[in-house]
């Protein structure tokens, strides 16, 4: 467990907000040193400032002391270190160029132009540095969108068809709290990265990598055919259950909910007969795929009407104990903590740099596990421009003076 | 463009249904070998069985000739070979032996605790060759998981709280259509395979990646803090609207849905002009973010009133021209051919290795653009057992004599 995977690679990371922050969350997990280049005029990431805070008394909404992190940042700031500098200065940039050289990896998520306004664009970081892989996550590419380019999750959920595969049809279209736009383009922007590091490490050149959120979720959508599915008559929008996979779907129980994925004869046998009516078995409308797929409605019915009064506990496991695949559906609170999942390090408790962990809250881990190296987030998100002079001074080589200069001129 | 970033690696693919052959369709897009190994008794992959077929009269229920492939395979065989193997046979594990010899990563997604049973795993894999990068996806990772451990999409839905994240309190967990258990949990097994393949060129030693779909989509769920939300009094499901971002979420128009997101005093003042009422701008009610909050209920109204008889391109165009981000509701069919992600390549036409290039029929692409390196998934799906000679013969150095012994034995 001694060497992580990305150990010895250096990431500069000049995102803010989610989408980027948690594609250099994963390779830092991953090992690589990851350095946060924070605006020092404007606060830093604007994810400091969003609420709630961690504070003395726990959760709130609003700081009670300056040094009070925000969990959004005390999430996606662990396993990073902290520089500020300020990009429009030109001595600003000069640092940057600096850490660019230093660098195997350089992260960015500015709206589609701001790189080339600011002067530090792939092109400039390639002159620097020709092995440097450079990666841009935007919301609809590195060239720019239709309209206001305004990349919101909500927007790109809607564009991208994922809010038309829940709900039946004619409901309204389904929007998801989970940020799947902002969070499956870093997904992809870390496989680019990744990649294009195994290239650079075999040929000695870098390359850029242009991952937007409007592709990245819609190519994920088009894993499945939906629409080959409809012509041949499989609507993809069927509500809580799918009556081409009966019996399979959510159901309700006296408290709470169950998700129940029986299609095949075996596992439909099991259903039947964990709801005491192993007389149906043999039924010709349930005995065959094409039996429960004809009468779905009304082996839907049978299933809800006995799992009604019922706890989701008693349910599942009858389910369960019958080989039907069934299990409650969680909340996220609920979700966060399985004793597998915490085992596992997939979601991990919490900690604050000045309180240490705290243990009602819970955060994202690596889900990833290796068996010869360590994925974990284990160090607490750090300060705005913690790292500033330790890594000017132990990566760039930077004296105390010069340091001293760049902080009085407002350049750090 | 000459060369791919995971040019001359050589992946063993010992994956079936959607969540493995999904990661190494994603390896295959990226320039590395990958070789599908399938199991002749049984007609290989189950999705070479899944309907629809392309049949010569196009997309139909069943198979016309034998040679019909399935859109399933069609769209996740691409930028692979494939070699018939029965694993079950000493001699057939001896070939596997072989190929993993000369590979850099197998990817494995059998339930847990197959591979020990057929003697084919990690350790056996790393006696064989130490620098091989083993990646195992499984539903609740390589121990194994709770209950019956059938890891169906629904099933991790349900379990990881995603479903509870969309809808409003009261009502149905919500399921998606899009199988997100499945394909979150490859783009992370992605990520460990390339990360540790980073780490195996530094240091001559592949390992284990062990990636569970349940610890995949809770850990996605656990990026946004749900349960530190809901402590502060932020419900997470809220139905289409967002009322602590108001004016923000789904609206009906005439003929179709759209969303807008104007959480900002820029974005709302903009919506409110966009609806003709410039003169609630300067209204205690809309002017400030927290007055919205407070009447998110009445602002949701006025637009959801002066929407409701205006076609959703119009309501769209007038809300971007006030420079309020909106987008169009789109259902999979519209959003999988969006002119912009087709030319970005991340949804492509679907090639059927007899008929060429389908043009109705559209199918993931790589969602990741590279400057100087290509991505495209550009060689059909192939028969089964289509490579089986070529693999054995060339990168195995086989005879033919042997070759032809394996077939007569039914190894291959």
């Amino acid at each position: 467990m001694s060497e992580r995977p990305l150990q010895g690679k250096v990431v500069v990371d000049l995102t803010t907000a989610l989408a980027g922050p948690y594609a250099t969350l994963l390779l830092g997990g991953l090992g690589a040193r990851v350095i946060k280049v924070e605006n020092p005029d404007t606060g830093g990431d604007a994810s400091r400032n969003n609420s709630p805070y961690l504070t003395a008394d726990g959760l709130g909404v609003r700081r009670q002391d300056a040094d009070d992190m925000s969990v959004s940042m005390l999430v996606r700031g662990r396993n990073k270190e902290s520089v500020t500098l300020n990009l429009k200065d030109p001595q600003g940039r000069e640092v940057l160029a600096d850490l660019v050289r230093a660098a195997d990896v350089v992260v960015e998520n500015y709206s589609a132009g701001v790189t080339a306004r600011l002067g530090i664009d792939h092109e400039w970081a390639r002159e620097l540095n020709p092995r440097v892989v450079y990666t841009s996550i935007s919301g609809f590419g590195a060239q720019g969108g239709p309209g206001s380019g305004k990349a919101m999750d909500t927007i790109i959920q809607a564009l991208s068809g994922v809010m038309m595969t829940a709900g039946a049809p004619g409901e309204p279209p389904v929007r998801f709290g989970l940020p799947v736009g902002d969070l499956v383009a870093p997904l992809y922007a870390v496989i680019g990265t990744l990649a294009a590091v195994v290239q650079a490490d075999r040929t000695g050149r870098g390359q850029h990598v242009d991952v937007s959120m409007l592709g990245a979720l819609t190519s994920l959508v088009a894993c499945e055919p939906f629409d080959a599915l409809e012509e041949i008559g499989l609507p993809t929008r069927t509500g809580p259950t799918v009556p081409r996979l009966a019996p399979f779907g959510i159901f309700a129980a006296r408290d709470g909910w169950l998700a129940l994925c029986a299609p095949t004869n075996s596992f439909a046998h099991g259903a039947l007969r964990a709801i005491e009516r192993p007389d149906l078995v043999g039924d010709p409308r349930f005995a065959e795929r094409d039996g429960r797929v004809a009468n779905a409605a009304a082996l839907h019915d049978l299933i809800a009407d006995w799992a009604r009064d019922r706890d989701v506990a008693t349910v599942c496991a009858a389910f369960t104990a019958h080989g039907a695949p069934a299990a409650e559906v969680r909340d996220p609170r609920a979700a966060v903590r399985d004793p597998l999942v915490a085992q596992r390090g997939e979601v991990v408790p919490l900690a604050d740099p000045r309180f240490g962990t705290v243990a009602e809250l819970r955060a994202t881990g690596v889900p990833i596990r290796m068996s010869d190296s360590d994925t974990t987030l284990d160090r607490p998100a750090p300060r705005l421009g913690q790292h500033t002079e330790a890594v000017l001074g132990e990566l760039l080589g930077y004296g105390e003076d010069r340091i001293e200069d760049l902080l009085k001129a407002g350049v750090l």
